[in-house]
């Protein structure tokens, strides 16, 4: 396809009648405070040109609003306050799933005094067994956003069903997990919603993929986009999945979007969540996603890969050195 | 978890009683005219017994309903009128994308007259790119569906989106394609919905995970589901996807239900959709998904990998044969 | 690189003299009856004509001399006096590892008279750990040979020490494992050893590996070369590994050479060989590699995917119907 | 299998009596300056029990001399001065082929300027096609040598054959690559050849397997093992191969080898080599193998992952950094 940017301020209604004249599909679409155009298939809009134009961008890949050829400066998201891409690395902690009121009060103090900007706690559970728990809903949103409104912690939870986006206007950043990361009509709507968006890496989908999910985000003017890698699926069982450090730092020299890691679902065993998490800073991450449990034994789900507020505050002072010789700040 | 087959017409009212008296969470369930009910976690069950219970299976895998513990018969699953996972091997056929009225009853036709059973088409295609053909939506089904019912040809299509669910009243049976392969709120929907599904394993869903999946449609109550593999997602790059004839084979021995294969998805090119389409049948697949164009080098989508009507004439022959010698029939 | 074929008693002379001119690195191989010259690089040998030859083929690929570019008709590998690659189906049948004199009389005599052309058995064994059963070495191949030579069923093993190549004199088909399926060393011997070899594809090799790892066999002037499918690494536990059909299929598109599958390691539990072996006959392959134990519990290595001679017998009867119905013979 | 650890300077000759009288398999091994026997399997030698025995393990694993359980602390390997595991980061850096002596001494003085201790180079070459250059052999490590001697850098190179091992007997380190990692004679003549070896982890060799594979090389009495990740094989092509990171942490958990990363070969570009070796220093790697050429786009092999001298230095400056605040130092 083909991406024109429009110069600032520029009359651009012939382009538009030249676009119509063609037999090309187009979309106007407003992104980063530029006026773009996006159009395909290439052949219907070879040579068109216009006064109106500053850039054109053309692309073989099946995505272009995620890649920098056309935004070399890297993208900030900004999550109720929290800037993610910039000069900090932030980090978001909280348990699995959401239990009880006391539960994240408890670990959400622990998390903050330890220096995360952002609470996360599963609500809507993903869960292979429909015999597993699944989450206490819409009453696991209320809880995150009572406790985190108290202690100044924007709140992240993962969305499952696309009709209840109704009930995540007080989510302040949407997580997308592995799961729905191909799922296109859900992909759209969070486009249209405009809230930040987490979106995570498929177990099996490709960079190329998965910054094609992202376009379909961008495509319906949602720019506030994270790309969170959180492993792959592979022969190799030592781990629950392989955290692709270098699919990572592959993201990250071709889009212009700011990126995640997930060690705590990678690891599967929290003996192994420092060496990934402090893998993934190194290798450029902006944020990472830590589970943390006040008491992990009896979490109801994921008990073995969930880090005590105490080894979480130990790894932080880890985090936060490694940031610092890399030029980063936590 | 633990499953209860309940004696036919017995009371089993103080059997619900004793449920409802443990903290177990349980759910009563109607399936190939058994009533069944299924309870966890098992801790809160121990030792319950009841007059009403004909049979108690506990298990430890993720899914329950969908193992043939419990049932040891084969489920055939009836697509208006066409039974699927019984003697005869059934044949889908079709394009890729429903592109016009021309199309599809040219092809339709042609798959009929070769032994063709069910007619398959893609309405809702879940693309990598936005920029890509996305299907011709409810109009793909009107098209389907007319060209369907004038020459007899029950059909199948996929669903992408939860809230469209209306728009598939008309389909024969609903395809559930890899990425939503563990969509559960649309799993639990089709549940409900109660038409014949056919459950795609995900690109990197192992046997496990799919037969959970299929355990989220049957547990709210619909036992239709045919269970289709159509390629893992593997390093080797000669063909699209790996097609996982011994995965197919491994729920042929789990499972009660049936099982088809996809050789189009997995080949990726037409010279190899031959051997994998004999390859599944000799393994045991009760069912096949082909894609067939009458002009693959103009199709909007997979062109390389949809046969001509000759090419899929040739090759029900040579199924036919294969059927034949296993003792089976098309 | 290019490869030209010397046209039939002409005289290369000049043919020489221009390649010894160029900076090429080439080398003259008498293959299938034929005199061939590999040379590379090709920007060393552009323009190079020569009334000697009859054709060139530039190759793009790792590989050329395997590739079926210059060999339309398909090779036919003769062990012993058995075809592979012809009109029947082989079927090389024992147990994983020999163990005994009596063990391999009492299966060889059962897989002969149900029909299996080859026996094979394990005498220096590729084990993952060195506190397992490492195999009998040259005394296995001595029970191999003897019991072999006085039932008329040519030998297969697998050889893992370059060094040992004197003790194989014996055999009449050498297999290479997938764990050696890259050692070039071992490769090149067996390219001037000069006997039949079964080429085990590494578990994670891909099609285009695999033919190239054939290339070092055949580029020493052996053309005996059978290629064998035994399953690639995945991330499903179902199975040990994935049996790879479309690679297997994809490979008969691209090589003159035959193909093997071999469905037990691949299944890792015997319920699951007869689905195997039957897809791999329905997808084309030239010879299946079974393993039949006197008693797969005792078994000293994989005695969970060994068969008893009896349900090996049944196997047979239904590969026999199988390959009738697709133009061959067993 | 069984480990005893004998009490320091024990007569343990009644211990041999009774290992002698079971019906086991055992071997006496002196590893880390301590008598050891390994024996098997359990079931012979159930109830054993001597005073010269100091500690009994039992390991259900395929490996037991390269886990940890028996000896807590980390092995330091000496590779001709160079302390390998212990607390600096060891940089091996170097050509992915030796070409001349130009090349080698241009591109030694530069690493070791930067801080590199350890001269890599590929004299003997795996490459998947007979086509490809193969390295200059004996020739290539003779240049090595020399110019290794000349700046006091031990050297590292790869061995293919086993047949060549008296080649290596002035290489300091050598190196037996993915391909080679499960090529178990060779394994067992490098555990009695005595020389450090750097073992690489196989494309799809899980982290069970790969440490069975350094007991080969223990069971000889060869202690001076490096673990060395270089990235498995997976369906991503962003990158060549997927560093496992947290495969190699994990083996950290497990083992008191020391481990090293290879981030050349699984980047394949050398925009990526960066990221990857700073997230390998940050999850524990002991040591890095990194690929640097005077020209890379000259390069024979590999020209795409090199570095240049002076990218490797500004490098070396951030790993320094990174080793620092992680207590470490270069």
């Amino acid at each position: 396809m083909i991406l024109y940017i429009i110069r600032k301020n520029a009359d651009y209604s012939t382009l538009k009648e030249k676009l119509e004249a063609s037999s090309a599909t187009y979309k106007f679409i407003d992104l980063y405070g530029k006026r773009l155009v996006v159009g395909w298939p290439d052949s219907c809009l070879v040579g068109l040109q216009d006064p109106s134009i500053e850039l054109i961008v053309n692309s073989r890949s099946p995505y272009v609003l995620s890649e920098n050829n056309w935004k070399k400066e890297p993208t900030i998201v900004n999550v109720s306050g929290i800037e993610i891409g910039g000069e900090k690395v932030v980090v978001a902690a909280g348990p699995c799933s959401v239990e009880s009121e006391e539960q994240i009060e408890s670990v959400a103090k622990a998390i903050k005094s330890a220096g995360a900007k952002l609470l996360r706690g599963g609500t809507y559970k993903p869960r292979t067994s429909p015999y597993s728990f699944q989450g206490l809903g819409s009453e696991g949103i209320r809880i995150l956003k009572k406790v985190g409104d108290s202690l100044g912690l924007p709140i992240v939870t993962e969305i499952l069903d696309v009709r209840s986006l109704d009930v995540f206007k007080d989510v302040d950043m949407i997580q997308v997990g592995a799961r729905n990361s191909q799922n296109f009509p859900l992909l759209r709507e969070l486009g249209k919603f405009g809230k930040p968006v987490l979106l995570k890496r498929g177990m099996s989908t490709t960079v190329e993929e998965w910054m094609a999910s992202a376009d379909y985000i961008l495509y319906e003017g949602n720019g506030n986009v994270v790309l969170c890698e959180r492993g792959v699926r592979t022969f190799e069982k030592a781990t629950r999945f392989t955290l692709d450090i270098g699919g990572m730092a592959a993201v990250k020299l071709l889009s212009h979007l700011p990126v995640c890691a997930d060690p705590s679902h990678s690891a599967g065993k929290r003996e192994l969540v420092q060496s990934l998490a402090l893998a993934a800073i190194a290798a450029g991450a902006d944020m990472l996603l830590i589970e943390v449990h006040p008491n992990p034994e009896k979490a109801l789900s994921d008990s073995e890969q969930q880090l005590t507020p105490n080894s979480f505050s130990l790894l932080m002072e880890r985090i936060k050195a490694l940031a610092n010789v890399l030029g980063r700040k936590v």
